[in-house]
């Protein structure tokens, strides 16, 4: 149940209703829990509002759906002069799967409701030169692999989100274009979801500059507490892309295109870009403009068949080395990065502006001219108050994102687990 | 009362207690009359889940604190075969207000709660070349006007909202910084309660671009329904500011200061800006840039002491002639408005580009180029769905905007105006 504020006028309009209220409450005590950790049914109650006996018999209620398990005692005592049992979230029931198709990877990750990883896998592939079809079979092993070791330590796959590199829309979950893939429309949750064997759990697509937005949101949070609310991440390696995060809600725009940064007209004089223009932004900061601003063609860095980590630990060492034409690429890549994260600083004013990706790896040497940018480029002072991060979930960003996606769904609605916590309730 | 949502991990958390279960409950009631128009409590109870004996209360709470009345009998027979009352927003109790400081003129406008305007008034002030404080002065006379006109037909001021060119903390009630007026730091919310009087309304400050957009909002939801979530509106003449909605939202960024799309650096070969920079959007798509490529030095159209609106009826009458020279700067004008606005839609794909201030009144020639940018420059097919359309509010959008925030606190918490509807409960 999401209620308009201020900001909306003409929003919709929803009143509570005695079903609609307890799962409302259900989904409150199970996200206090989450975001608050470990409590006491009294603590609860009072950080709530709701009173006791409606907290233990919420309680009691996620017990049974398996979403949450009492643990330890209260170490301190409470105003009452008894320990109370602390009440915890159960890892162990429900997991969310994420997978991401890249230009040069798949990836699949599961983590569990308390949000640690139980497995985590990212296999080399040039998708570009497979047919869709071929992809997406790996894709549905790796899945399938996840799903298979969820199960095996007697969980159950609350859902599954594909990240994919393009526009995509979640509604119909269809992939409408991801020029660096070279593919055109697909109904990718349809065809993923016949090679899963048609599963019981929810798939859905998502943009993966969004998943790894909401990924890395989310690490900020654990970091910084509630003062983060709005977020840019850029992410990418040949193509770049953007997921931004404002008051505390992923931007998607009207048809689900937001994001798009990679193709900012910034740079009139630019090369061509992957989607057929003149002058796109990843056409001066991609990784393809620093491969060949760095290296000779014949440079065995450029190999598309070699892990994209591998690649960028070699230029890291050349530049580490204090390569000459590795910096001086870095520097023009770096002040480039700054011109287009400017404008979107300007327009967005983001608390915190995350290189991913490829980004964040070359991060120490391209933090400098972009952070310079800001500071000069930004007409609010001080940059308006934002902070230039590395993200540290590397590649993961975006398999992490979807999995937490498919988790928010249970967290919302926790009667989407079934009473006694061995099938997915639909 | 705001619930977060998937794309919200780690929100907020709010239990719904009794006490402000009737509040939601009561703003439910009177939003869905504003969304919905005149109704009888039994369709408002079947359309919001509420029982008809809880609609009847809140309604009755409602008549009381002077917000909704009683209509005509309901035209239709309803299921029961009995015509119902109809209830509807009582316009006349209660009125917000707005009230704009620009580069050359002030304006105020109050609004009452069906949305209908009290009174409105702009006049043509030399801003920029005034103390801030002999403005604040000229301007709390006008917000004392609009109060007064409210109080002569018998109702209360609910808030005033101030408009502002510049970066504005609406949290700390503070203008940061008016390039454009050359204004610095000022705590405008506090001079403007001091000048008047101390009054028991809230006074609050945005930014102009942002009441825009929410004003533009408003009407698009008006014509369009909920299908639009998603807008971008341009405003300015000599200063060009943003307001974007997302999702439903205004987009404010981290501190506040998001919208500066003026001062994205888009033409590194331009001119110097009012902020002091080089290559500022404004600077080739502001007024001045068209004024200085359309006229000559001396040329009266030029004047800033003339109302902006006869200057642009004379460019649009040069125009219409077919003067070389200024359809040649509208052309040009508008390339440069494309090349910005395609950065805009392919970041925040909005259903809706709306052209406010200068650029609604010149939007018959500087449409065109503006959507062929976006046909051409924005990846997602068909530009994203975004539509292009010229604001009819004209320079009246950011009071308007303003009038509705302080209105929007009505809807949000009913109980704000006090039973006897004489006095507004702070």
């Amino acid at each position: 149940m999401t209620l308009t504020d201020g900001s909306r006028p003409g929003g919709g309009v929803v009143a509570a209703d005695h079903v609609s209220l307890r799962r409302n409450n259900l989904s409150v005590v199970l996200r206090h829990v989450r975001s608050d950790g470990p409590k006491s049914r009294a603590r609860i109650a009072a950080d709530t509002g709701l009173n006791k006996a409606t907290v233990s018999s919420l309680v009691a209620e996620l017990v049974e759906r398996g979403l949450l398990r009492d643990g330890r005692a209260e170490s301190e005592r409470g105003a009452l002069g008894r320990p109370g049992q602390l009440v915890e979230l159960d890892g162990s029931a429900v997991c969310g799967v994420g997978a991401e198709i890249n230009v040069d990877y798949l990836a699949v990750t599961a983590l569990d409701l308390s949000g640690d990883t139980v497995i985590e896998r990212r296999v080399p592939l040039d998708v570009a030169h497979l047919a869709p079809g071929t992809t997406l079979d790996h894709l549905a092993e790796l899945v399938q692999h996840a799903v298979t070791a969820v199960t095996a330590r007697g969980g159950q796959t609350a859902g599954v989100t594909l990240a994919a590199p393009g526009l995509v829309q979640g509604t119909t979950g269809s992939l409408k274009l991801a020029p660096n893939l070279g593919w055109g429309e697909l109904q990718i949750v349809d065809e993923m979801r016949e090679r899963l064997g048609g599963p019981a759990y929810a798939v859905r697509v998502d943009n993966e500059a969004n998943l790894a937005a909401l990924a890395a949101y989310s690490e900020l949070r654990k970091e910084s507490g509630s003062n983060v609310e709005d977020i840019v991440l850029l992410t990418g390696a040949i193509g770049v892309g953007g997921g931004m995060v404002a008051g505390g809600h992923l931007l998607r725009g009207g048809r689900g295109f937001s994001g798009e940064v990679g193709h900012m007209p910034v740079a009139p004089a630019g090369g061509i870009c992957g989607c057929g223009r003149t002058g796109c932004w990843e056409t001066v900061v991609g990784l393809t403009a620093l491969l060949n601003k760095a290296t000779d063609a014949d440079d065995p860095v450029r190999d598309p068949s070699l892990d994209v980590e591998q690649r960028l630990a070699e230029i890291t060492r050349r530049a580490e080395a204090g390569g000459a034409r590795t910096l001086r690429a870095l520097a023009d890549v770096g002040t480039w990065l700054g011109i287009g994260g400017a404008i979107l600083v300007n327009i967005l004013n983001p608390d915190v502006l995350v290189l991913g990706g490829y980004f964040a790896v070359l991060g120490p040497w391209l933090k400098e001219p972009l952070e310079s940018a800001i500071r000069d480029r930004v007409i609010a002072p001080d940059g308006g108050g934002c902070r230039v991060v590395q993200s540290e979930l590397g590649f993961t960003a975006a398999v992490r994102g979807g999995a937490q996606i498919s988790l928010d769904q249970v967290f919302l609605d926790p009667t989407l687990i079934g009473r006694d916590a061995t099938g997915v309730a639909q």
